[in-house]
C-alpha cells in the first residue's frame, strides 16, 4: 500500500515513534496519538513508571491531552491511534471519551479489552485492527526480552 | 452497628463528604478515600466537568494520589471506599493498582463494571458492596432529578 500522509499507517507511524520513545524510557512501549480533521492533537507515550502511576497509560494521557487541545470532553470526530489493543481501563476511558474510530496495532492477547468484552467500546465506535501489527508488537517483544 | 472510628461506614461516610462537595459542584456526585493502615491517604471526588476531562472519575484520582502519596505503584495493602459502583474504567485501573479491598455504598446497573463482567477485579480484591448504601443512592437519585 503507498503511503499517504492521512493514512493509517501515516498516523500509527507516528504512534510507533511514541512507543519507541518509551522503549528508551524502560516504559512498556505503547504509544498513541489523536488525530482530528487529519491533525495530530496529542501524541503520548506510556508513563506509568515515570509518574509512579498505573492509570498513566499512553490512551488515558492522549484522551486528557486532546480534550484539553479542543476544550471539550468528548472525542466524536476524533480517531485514536494506538499501537497496542487497549485494556480495559482505555476501553472504557474510550467509551466515556466517545471517540469515533479506534486503530490499534498489534492485539493484546492477556490484557487486551477483548480478553474481557469485546462490547466495552461504544457500539458507535469504529474499529480497525492490524495496522502495521508486526512492527508494533516486536517493540514489545524486544521489550519483554530484554527484561528476562 | 454501632459506629467505630476504623468500621466500613467511617470511611464510607468520608467519600460521602466528598459526593457531596461533587453534587455542589455539579459534577454527578460520587466520591472516594482510599485508606492505608487505618488513615485515609487519599480523598477526591469526580472532576469530569471541572477538569473537562472524562477520565477524571473519583477513583482514578484517589488511585493516582494514594500512589503518589506512597511513592508506590501497587496499593496491595490499601481499601479503597466508593460512593457508587466503579465504571469499567476504574474497575480496570483497581485491577492495575492491585487494591487488596474495595467497598462501595450503592450498585450502578447500567454503568456498574458488572455490566459488563464481574470478572474484571483481580481475583484477590475483596469486594464488599452496600455500604451507607441508600444515602449512596439517594445522593446520585437527587443529582439527575435535579438535572432533567
Amino acid at each position: 500500500m503507498q503511503d499517504n500522509l492521512l493514512s493509517d499507517e501515516f498516523f500509527m507511524r507516528a504512534a510507533l515513534r511514541e512507543a519507541t520513545v518509551a522503549y528508551e524510557e524502560n516504559e512498556v512501549p505503547i504509544g498513541a496519538v489523536i488525530v482530528s480533521n487529519g491533525k495530530i492533537i496529542a501524541s503520548e507515550h506510556n508513563r506509568t513508571e515515570q509518574l509512579c502511576d498505573v492509570t498513566a497509560h499512553a490512551e488515558i494521557l492522549a484522551i486528557t491531552a486532546a480534550q484539553m487541545h479542543l476544550g471539550a470532553k468528548f472525542l466524536t470526530d476524533c480517531t485514536l491511534y494506538i499501537t497496542i489493543e487497549p485494556c480495559v481501563m482505555c476501553a472504557g476511558a474510550i467509551k466515556w471519551g466517545r471517540l469515533g474510530r479506534v486503530v490499534f496495532g498489534a492485539p493484546e492477547a492477556k490484557f487486551g479489552f477483548r480478553a474481557v468484552s469485546d462490547k466495552i467500546l461504544h457500539p458507535k465506535t469504529e474499529l480497525t485492527t492490524g495496522i502495521l501489527e508486526e512492527e508494533c508488537a516486536a517493540l514489545m517483544k524486544s521489550f519483554f526480552a530484554k527484561r528476562r
